[in-house]
């Protein structure tokens, strides 16, 4: 059953998602297609498409209708109930932000962008600083707002991943670590440091095997691309994914892995509803279990023996110079291979958390104003040598690595470590209910995991938030001890 | 100078240019990058930025500005009295279309696309001629609604070019096919009608080959790229120019022809004044004009014998293969080759006028009711082979094979030999002032033509009318002497 007032709901939601999905095309070609001396331009064009979405985002009309059919919610079905629940969340959250803090907003993070590009070259902490306490600043501003005034940190992790809390993710994050160091030890331990034997891999035949992998995967090449890009992504909504990757003749795995990655987020993309899509009912939860999604694939799927026994002889066939004196337990090390490094984007499957849970406690210590932005590097330094047992020799490989203070993505970081425990998590529920999964894997058919993904996430949409999703899928709270199960599992056979 | 009404103004314009770079943007990335199956997700996104240029063109906000403006005219430089004129020009037409009419006109395009690419494969004109039927009523209709409804036909040449009329395109055409028939009839006598000996081109080469060129004649690839597509085009304004290509091993110079083509239009836009993209003052003029720029690239510069003086050696480095038994001089003749076709785009330069003439002709007969649309295809055969000596099998080499009408989109083809008529025009002009032209292109440089071009044509804008525009470059007014001129000297030297 339908309202006037339902309707016209849909038609705000319909022309924002529509503007939003040009917002995204427009910076997937700016990765992929810009002309070098194009960026100006193509600045101004966001900038007036951010100015449409902003005006239909916050639009009366849209306000009234929400408000008209919040005083007849029972006439309405439950998932129209979640469409306007999510609506008014968005709508709230747009009209409370006065244009001029949006803008201001923008205008510091773009300047801030620049500064951080200059100070990494530079290795200049002192020069950024001033950009990380104003965005500071604009954060609480903003949480003040928005109703979150007392807790401006818990509104910052709201934003990515609603229903989470600071508390909620220490304590999570301190039984992590409880269990994970001890781990990372033992295994540093055995394993060594050699560098990786992958070598000269032609980028023409990578591009093969990649290609071959992710449709096999179940990627949908009719509704979606990939491309080159310095940086992998994945953008888009169900009906046209755009993935992006990048090659490197001595990295292959690089591009492999990053690439399953975001296949995993494009499967989520794809396994949406296609009809809802401009609503709660076809839209992701948040960003942690989008990260479960590209998490899952590429580790608990990618990197396991079963994936390998069915791609190894082709892989060999594609790369038989390059990989002659490569034993299939040292390329299957290789995909596992654990090695310190300070810097977060390189590190293995082990040691990542670690590099969340040191960003997450200095997050907390500045938001909480027990930590001054002029004490970050030696905070962090002295947090990395205790968790990775390593420490920055400056702050390029430091407190200056990260991009995503410069856009005052504060709360940010915490959703990849929370997408690994929920992958974990999911992983482990799968195998219960589904167990011929790895059979599956090692006859390179992926449908049974994908189906089962489809029905218990992607199907759902945004109907029930994070935690509770994770709690209807698996039957348990959110909890890292299947990750930390699943790492001594995967990692120990190798390494222990 | 500068007043409050003429600010709002230029806002409103730079948003309106903002969002029309997009829905080209948008356009682009559907020929070239588009998933198969994505389109009516696209077919989405256009519309709703179809919904809000529509919306911001028309809004009152801009009409009041203008009517401030005009009241204050003497207040105002000459250039922003152009700027007041051109958006006056534009506004008015935007709001003398009810959304209906648009709509309803949008709707049957779509329709009318899909019965004419079935009709054009099936060869059943009837199937297609009632979507021709009610775009000719629409097309009287939209004259009526702007004040235009004693002459429908003068109104749809007048949106490609304005100023011109069907009269005086009929008078120069008439010119022009009295020198033209008689000397397409002597080159035919001469040049018999081999098949092209150029074959087995590599692709990569031709890539290469093509790139070199483009960059050399100056097309600026840092604001701008090729990539391929169906059919060859250029989109964008200045800062961002996007042309695509196709290739082909068998037909090397479909693709580089056209490139050049596409060239000269990318050159044209790339020439505009970025500044003023927004307004008039750095707009083209017109269809004619801008495929003056293309053609005089194409055709004057890319298919003389200084231009492959210069090429010539790199161009037989590349392709040594296939270019073996090949002499320069049957190069050169292969590149100006006069081979009779049915088809328009498959035209060599000789006869490509004369397809145009019989469209011109239909359309008049069309639109002043002297010929019925059931009687098209007979119509269409009997001056062919008048024109151009051959007769249509069937409708699919005949009425079927362009896709412009199935989008309402007549008075569009005169601009194409317009366009050539002022090439050569602006050609005849150039070499007089600057006599040293083609011994420029002789030694690769083909700097001063472009600068010529910058100086007498893109730096203006759409400052003047095209009829102007040539009388102002020329000193002439426009006349197909120059192009009769310019084909018997050109073709005359090779085959007559």
């Amino acid at each position: 059953m339908t309202t006037p007032a339902y309707d016209r709901l849909l038609n705000q939601l319909k022309s924002l998602h529509l503007i939003q999905s040009v917002q995204g095309l427009l910076g997937w070609d700016e990765q992929v297609n810009l002309p070098p001396k194009s960026a100006g331009f193509r600045a101004e064009q966001m900038a007036e498409m951010a100015r449409l979405a902003h005006e239909t985002a916050s639009d009366p009309e849209l306000g009234a209708a929400l408000t008209e059919l919040e005083s007849q919610l029972d006439a309405l079905s439950a998932d129209q109930q979640v469409v306007v629940r999510e609506a008014r969340r968005d709508y709230d959250r747009v009209v409370r932000l006065p244009a001029e803090f949006v803008s201001a907003k923008a205008r510091h993070s773009s300047a801030a962008y620049h500064a951080w590009a200059q100070a990494r070259a530079e290795r200049d902490f002192a020069s950024y600083a001033p950009f990380i306490e104003r965005h500071l600043e604009l954060a609480k501003q903003e949480a003040e707002l928005q109703g979150w005034g007392d807790r401006p940190y818990d509104y910052a992790i709201d934003l990515h991943d609603p229903g989470f809390t600071a508390e909620r993710i220490a304590t999570l994050f301190a039984e992590l670590t409880a269990g994970l160091v001890p781990l990372v030890r033992a295994i540093e331990a055995k394993a060594g440091n050699e560098p990786s034997a992958l070598r000269g891999f032609p980028v023409d035949a990578q591009r093969t095997f990649l290609r071959e992998v992710t449709a096999r995967l179940g990627f949908d090449y009719e509704h979606g691309r990939i491309d080159v890009a310095l940086h992998p992504f994945c953008e888009g909504s169900g009906l046209d994914v755009r993935m992006t990757t990048r090659f490197h003749e001595d990295e292959p795995l690089d591009s492999l892995f990053s690439s399953i990655h975001e296949t995993g987020h494009g499967l989520y993309a794809q396994g949406l509803s296609a009809e809802h899509q401009a609503t709660a009912l076809g839209q992701y939860v948040g960003m942690a279990v989008h990260e479960s999604q590209s998490r899952m694939w590429e580790n608990q799927v990618g990197r396991s023996r079963a994936f390998w026994q069915f791609f190894e002889p082709r892989y060999r066939e594609l790369f038989a110079g390059p990989l002659t004196d490569i034993s299939s337990e040292q390329l299957y090390r290789e995909i596992n291979a654990v090695r310190p490094t300070l810097i977060r984007v390189d590190s293995d499957e082990v040691h990542y958390n670690l590099h969340i849970i040191l960003r997450f406690e200095i997050e907390q210590a500045l938001f909480a104003g027990d930590l001054a932005v002029r004490d970050l590097p030696a905070a962090w330094n002295d947090r990395c040598e205790a968790l990775l047992g390593c420490r920055p020799q400056h702050d390029a490989e430091g407190v200056l690595q990260d991009v995503h203070w410069s856009g005052g993505a504060f709360g940010y970081f915490p959703s990849y470590c929370l997408g690994n425990m929920i992958a974990a998590q999911n992983w482990d529920r799968a195998r219960q209910v589904l167990p011929e999964l790895e059979a599956d894997f090692a006859r390179g058919d992926f449908t049974r995991l994908l189906d089962w993904t489809r029905r218990e996430i992607h199907d759902l949409g945004n109907r029930h938030a994070t935690l509770a999703l994770v709690e209807r899928v698996t039957g348990q709270p959110l909890s890292p001890q299947p990750l930390l199960a699943y790492l001594r599992d995967r990692y120990g056979e190798i390494y222990l």
